[in-house]
């Protein structure tokens, strides 16, 4: 049908946008950064490869560097900075060393100085220096847990009692410019959320957070009260901040990919968060009311859906979407779906999503196997197998959520 | 906000559109139907209504009709027409003597003549004539039933035990011509399924259905398995068929509706059968994303979602999609969701769906309601009662299953 390979191409295709390298290039594209000096810092999961390739574009106009990511994934020196790796999700002392060296680098610098930040996923744990004992910190975050307070309460407490967070660390960048580059792996992107918002303005404030700490009746030290009472920025007029690297980036490189192959695409959303197999069944709905189309459609949903373990299976969000859309596409000519994590892994398999089309279901009965029964027992994985629809790619390198991609196929008149 | 507003605007306009009155009407326009006499049979739910718009129209022209509907649903005399009340959802003696009753009109006609057919939801029941005792019909249905077969494997053999199911009663019309009109409640409109298809060719087989009576081993009289083994008609040359009242119809009509008031309408699909909730959340992706839009969107879905008791609540699928939605259009702007069943009512509720918009959240919040708890208990109908987000229409007099409307409103620049 040659359906399998259209979605093989966009998937290559999507993936290779969102990768840190195309990220950091796209993002350096003619930037000269004055006459000043240049510093960088990357944090986060992805940082040692955004480190790479802004190393290899920037090259001697580098002046010194500091990495910070999680352990095993520093491949190997880079001129003229200093990588670290250090704990992940839970800050450990090498996230304290790592982030010190950052903050070191970027003392006394000039007006005419920058200072370059490429950031990930994982930086909140990955950079942090914080303003009481570790301790404490520990204690405050088990007593707001405790409490069951949501994750705006949670950050707004921690960005106060932290160096870096709420904004801190591009005023500890001043007079210096910081031009912040993100790979961003949180539907819509909210820039203070990343990372606890190192170098974004800090929206909450100190009543906020005093606030919180009286509704959970928090035990907190003298110095810990004096913290929540200090101000984090709320305007930073030396940062300039560029998302890159996004779901609305994968969404996007999918719809450009599917357009060179000849379908007209139609992006709905990248901020896709309902239960994965209710959203194959949406997607087929979509599928069977366009049928009739006379051009190739494809329609494509970006997020990070979710599933409410109901067996004992092997699978994912993203298989369990294409499984669960195999049902409503039987009937149909020449559709398929498809359904991936940018990052290679779905659940905890070795594949990275599932494709089905309108010959899923029939190859499955003839094996008798139910996708009902199938998607009860969470084993989505097993049944896609038989059917050559996982899709295998590996680690990729990059962490931007999953993509979700409708294809109608139709020779044109 | 003047959402609401543009809510029930397209809300009036869309259910109007569906009503058997104007389905009827829009079918008939510019009918002459020849120079023979012209006869009516009507079956359904809302055969009464269908007959009733049908008369007036075509007034002295109708020689002679039979209506037959559900107990309750003849709302009086129509000249010329005989008018029969049957049982619904199980045929009683009252079907057989209605479905005669039609099966006489059409007995002797010429080729000059007509019958109009006014179809809708419910007919399977309503039209009948078994060609077995009604006590070994229902023992064959117990047997289906009991060894878990499939609708498809239901209708297989029923029609071939009726003497006007699977085309026949087309077939009886011979050599007069049918003009049938089909308000449809079956999503996709599959026309062999809406009342078992009395004027649709037939396309399961003889082999199909000796094949079903072996796999399940049904016990059968020495006549019904000779009727299994007599073909239903192939093809029917003198039908013509129109669906003019159908979730599609509801979709189109809501379309234009929203297209008038400044909207671009997009119909994602008219087939959505996914979890009610689920497709708020979806619909609500979609909503975060396109919220960038300069122009005002409206994105429509039609079907008939489902909802899985988990509570002891009062509500409805329709007012569980917006109340669901309520939750991702909270921190949007100018955007509202609303879903209603066509028939006017959504679940066993006296509303017939929900609306919510950017400030339902809050409403609650300040009430004390949390949309999750509330969707958990199956609570809907109380949460939106108390934000004004009910929809009551009353009833309707049609049923083409229920629409969902996203509307997110900018002002042109």
């Amino acid at each position: 049908m040659g359906l399998r390979e259209d979605a093989d191409n966009i998937i290559h295709a999507s993936i290779q946008a969102v990768l840190p390298d195309e990220a950091v290039s796209k993002a350096l594209q003619g930037k000269s950064f004055g006459n000043g000096n240049l510093y960088m810092v990357a944090v986060g999961k992805a940082a040692w490869q955004m480190a790479y390739t802004a190393s290899k574009i920037l090259n001697d106009r580098l002046k010194a560097g500091v990495v910070v990511t999680k352990y095993g994934h520093v491949q190997g020196q880079l001129s003229r900075t200093q990588c670290f790796e250090a704990g992940h999700p839970v800050p450990d002392e090498n996230s304290f060393i790592g982030t010190q060296a950052a903050l070191t680098l970027v003392e006394h610098l000039t007006p005419e100085d920058t200072v370059l930040f490429l950031l990930s996923g994982g930086g909140s744990a990955l950079f942090e220096k914080p303003l009481v004992s570790g301790a404490e910190l520990s204690s405050i975050t088990r007593q707001l847990l405790a409490c069951g307070a949501n994750i705006t309460e949670m950050n707004t407490i921690r960005k106060r009692l932290s160096a870096v967070k709420g904004g801190r660390f591009a005023n500890a960048c001043k007079p210096a410019q910081v031009f912040s580059i993100v790979l961003s792996d949180i539907l819509g992107n909210p820039l203070d959320m990343i990372a606890s918002g190192p170098t974004y303005p800090d929206s909450s404030t100190c009543e906020n957070a005093l606030n919180i700490a009286r509704k959970y009746q928090l035990k907190l030290s003298d110095h810990a009260r004096k913290l929540l009472q200090t101000e984090t920025p709320k305007t930073l007029d030396n940062v300039e901040t560029l998302i890159t690297g996004s779901v609305s980036n994968l969404c996007q490189a999918a719809a450009t990919a599917c357009q060179e192959l000849g379908y007209k695409p139609f992006i709905l959303t990248d901020q896709l968060t309902c239960e994965a197999r209710e959203a194959g069944a949406f997607l087929s709905a979509i599928a069977k009311t366009w049928q009739h189309t006379k051009k190739s459609l494809a329609f494509i949903a970006g997020g990070e859906t979710v599933v409410h373990l109901t067996g004992q299976g092997k699978g994912g969000r993203n298989q369990e979407i294409a499984l669960a859309a195999a049902e409503g596409l039987s009937h149909l000519t020449d559709t398929a779906l498809f359904s991936l994590g940018s990052d290679g892994t779905d659940g905890p398999t070795d594949a990275a999503g599932g494709y089905c089309d309108t010959n899923t279901k029939t190859l499955l009965k003839q094996q008798g196997i139910s996708i009902y029964e199938t998607l009860q027992n969470n084993d989505a994985y097993h049944a896609l197998e038989k059917t050559g629809g996982l899709i295998l790619t590996g680690a990729t390198g990059t962490n931007v959520n999953d993509v979700t991609v409708l294809l109608i196929r139709r020779n044109a008149c």
